[in-house]
C-alpha cells in the first residue's frame, strides 16, 4: 500500500467532486445542455481573470494558449520584448521566433523577478515594440512577477501585454482589466484543479485591433474563429471541444467560487509561507531570495550540499508516494519544486514537509525529525485560513 | 424521464467502463505509472491502424490533426490535392490555403465518391503534386473512398497521401501500412468512444523526409518535436497531454480488441445495412446512390418531401431524446445524419429508427408505424454479429 500524492506545480491532483463530473455521460456539444454548461464556464473563467473582455476556451495544453496568443496578435516581423526569465518565459521567445517576430529578450538571472522600470526603459528606447510577454507565475523558478506594474506601464504604450498566468491564477489575484492586461493565458490543470486538455485566453480590444491585422497563417488557434463561433446562438467552439475537461472546469471553478476567490488567495499564500519557512527551519534555502517575488503556487528549494538533488524527488516519488518536481533546464538536479496549488490543504503541506524530511533522512542530510513539520503547523496556526 | 441517446457520427456516447477510467485519480504525465499508459496506448493506435510507422497523440480535436498534417508535412507554395466531396474534405483545403499551399482542388458531387483513376490522371497531369489527401469517411455525407485504391495509386508518385480517417478508424478496416497511407489522421471521439480532445496521427518514412525540410511554422503540432519527446526513456509528450483522455482510451482500445478489429468492422457494417434497409423500407431515400461508397460510420437520408428538415432533429432530441445530425454546408435542411458508430450495437439502431417512424409520424408523413422497425429486425437477424 502506497498512497499517492501530487504535489507538483501542476497538472494539481482532482477532487472527487471534479472527478465525478469528469465522468458524466457524454454531452453532445451541439446540445443547449452542453451549450449551457460552455456559457456558464466562459463567465465564470471571466470572474476568475476578473475580466470583462472577450475570452475563449482552447482544447490544448497551456502551450497551444500561449501560441495562439502570438500567432494571432503579431505580424511576421514585429518585434516584441520578452521579459525572460525562466523555461516558461524562455518558451515565448522560442514560439515567437518560430513564427517570425524579432524577439528583444530582457533576460535575467533565473530565480530573479523582473524590474517593471526595465519594461517602461525598454519600450522608451524601442518604441516600435508591439507586445510585451510575461509570466504571472514562473513556474520553473516559483517567481510571482507583478503583473499589475507591467500591464500599467505597457497601456501607454503602442504595445500590447501577455501574460502567461498558467500556473497562477487561481492562485494569486490577477485583475486582468484594472492592471490593464490585453491577453492573458489559462490552463485548466493548475490552480483549477481540473483534467489537462484545456487552456482559455482573454482578448482587449487592444489586442482586437492588431489580431484583426495580424498576418501570421492560424487555423486550429485561429481566434478570429473562435470569435465568430462564440457569436452564433447559442456560443459554439469552432471545431469539438474537450468536453468532459469542461464539464470538470464547471465544477472546479464553482468550488473555488464557493471557497470565495479571495479566500482562495489567502489560502495559497498561506501554504506558500507555511513551506517556505517549514523547509527553512530545516536548513534549507529558498531559491527565490526575493521574499516578495516568491509565487503562491510553487515554493523552490535549492539542494542541500552533498545531497544529490534528482534523488530526492525520485525517493519521495518511489518510496514515499509523493510527487515533486525536480529543476528544469539549466536548474536540474539543483532544485526541487513543491506545488501547492488547487485543490490543496495545509495536511497536504504537512505530508509534503514530512516525506521531504524522511527523504532527507534517508538521503544522509542531517537536521532534527520533526523541525520542519512543527515550524509549517506553527506558522499555519498564526495564520490559518481555517474558520 | 427523458432518457438521452446520442446517435451522431461523432462525439459518440462512452460506454460506464470508459467513463469510470476517464475519471480515475489524476496521474502526472512525467511517472513511470502514466508512461505506461501512455506507450501502452500508443502500441493499441498502431494496431488499430495496422501500421508499424511513429504514432503521436496530440491534445487537440480532430482538426488540429489535420493542421498538423498540413504545416509539417509540406513547404511554402507545394501543390497539394484534395479529393474534395464534402464539408471536411473542403477543410483540408482551406487549411492548405491558409499556410500557403497551391490547392488543386478535385471537386464532386456531394454524396459521390471519389474515382481512384481521376487521382492518378491528377497526378500525371502535376507531377509536382507534393500531397494527396482525402478522408476515409466523409462524415458530411456518409460516404467512404476506396483508401486501398488511393495510397496504392500515390506511392508511384512523388508524393504522400494524407487521409483524414477520424470517423471511419474503428468502425471500418483501414491497412495503413499494406495500403501505403503516409499520414493517417485519428481522433478519440468517433468509434473509440473516448471522450473528445485528442487526435492521432501515424506518419511514414516518406513522411519524415518531407517533414525534416518543412519551412512551414509551426510550433504546438510540431511533429519533430513529438518524435524526440517519444524517443526519450521513458517516451513522453512535448507539452502536457490530455492525461486523463489517454487513460479512456487505453480502456475504450482494451474493449475493441476485446471485441476483435474483424468484429468490430462487422458490426458496424451490419448496423449500417440495418439503418440503410430500414429507412429505405419507410419511403426514404438514402443520400449516397453507390451502395459500395455508404459508410460503415453514418447513414446520410434525404429529407423526405413536404417535411421540415431541421424539424426531424430537433424534434427527436427534445421530444424522443434521441440525438441525431442534420445536414452541414449546403446540406442544411436536405439530409439528416443518423451516426451507428462505436460503443452503439442492434437496440441502439432499433431505437434510431423507432424515434425517427415516430417523429416523421408527428410530423405528418405517411407511412405504416413499425415498417421500418420490423425492417431492421428482420436485415439484423439474417445478418446477426451476435453469436
Amino acid at each position: 500500500m502506497n498512497k499517492k500524492y501530487i504535489m507538483t506545480p501542476g497538472p494539481t491532483a482532482i477532487s472527487e467532486d471534479v472527478l465525478l463530473e469528469h465522468a458524466r455521460p457524454l454531452m453532445h456539444h451541439r446540445t443547449p445542455e452542453f451549450s449551457e454548461i460552455f456559457s456558464a464556464v466562459t463567465k465564470k473563467l471571466k470572474k476568475l481573470m476578473k475580466t470583462e473582455n472577450d475570452l475563449f476556451i482552447l482544447t490544448s495544453s497551456g502551450t497551444g494558449g500561449m501560441e495562439a496568443a502570438i500567432t494571432n496578435a503579431f505580424s511576421k516581423g514585429d518585434k516584441v520584448l520578452v521579459a525572460n526569465l525562466g523555461k516558461f518565459s524562455d518558451r515565448f521567445a522560442k514560439i515567437s521566433k518560430v513564427f517570425g517576430l524579432e524577439v528583444i529578450s530582457l533576460d535575467y538571472e533565473w530565480g530573479n523577478p523582473i524590474n517593471p522600470e526595465d519594461i517602461k526603459e525598454m519600450l522608451d528606447k524601442n518604441p516600435d515594440i508591439k507586445g510585451v510577454m510575461f509570466q504571472f507565475c514562473e513556474t520553473s523558478t516559483g517567481i510571482t512577477n507583478n503583473a499589475e506594474a507591467f500591464g500599467n506601464i505597457v497601456k501607454n504604450y503602442n504595445a500590447i501585454s501577455i501574460v502567461d498566468a498558467i500556473s497562477g491564477i487561481g492562485a494569486s489575484d490577477l485583475q486582468a482589466d484594472n492592471w490593464n492586461l490585453d491577453i492573458v493565458i489559462g490552463g485548466s490543470q493548475k490552480a483549477l484543479s481540473a483534467p489537462t486538455g484545456a487552456a482559455f485566453i482573454s482578448v482587449s480590444d487592444k489586442a482586437w485591433k492588431l489580431i484583426e491585422k495580424s498576418n501570421i497563417p492560424r487555423f486550429y488557434f485561429n481566434l478570429l474563429d473562435a470569435r465568430e463561433a462564440a457569436s452564433r446562438k447559442p456560443p459554439q467552439t469552432p471545431w469539438t471541444p474537450g468536453i468532459s475537461i469542461i464539464v470538470a472546469m464547471n465544477k472546479a471553478l464553482d468550488m473555488l467560487f464557493e471557497e470565495g476567490l479571495e479566500n482562495a488567495f489567502r489560502r495559497h499564500a498561506i501554504l506558500a509561507k507555511t513551506t517556505q519557512k517549514a523547509v527553512e527551519k530545516i536548513g534549507l534555502e529558498l531559491f527565490v531570495k526575493d521574499e516578495d517575488a516568491r509565487s503562491s503556487s510553487v515554493t523552490a528549494v535549492m539542494v542541500p550540499e552533498g545531497v544529490d538533488g534528482k534523488k530526492i524527488t525520485s525517493m519521495m516519488r518511489t518510496k514515499y508516494g509523493v510527487q515533486i518536481a525536480g529543476g528544469q533546464g539549466k536548474l536540474k538536479g539543483k532544485i526541487f519544486r513543491i506545488g501547492h496549488l488547487g485543490w490543496f490543504g495545509i495536511f497536504d503541506t504537512i505530508i509534503a514537509i514530512s516525506a521531504l524530511e524522511m527523504t532527507l533522512k534517508d538521503l544522509g542530510y542531517g537536521f532534527d525529525f520533526g523541525e520542519g513539520v512543527a515550524e509549517a503547523q506553527k506558522v499555519f496556526y498564526e495564520n490559518s485560513y481555517l474558520e
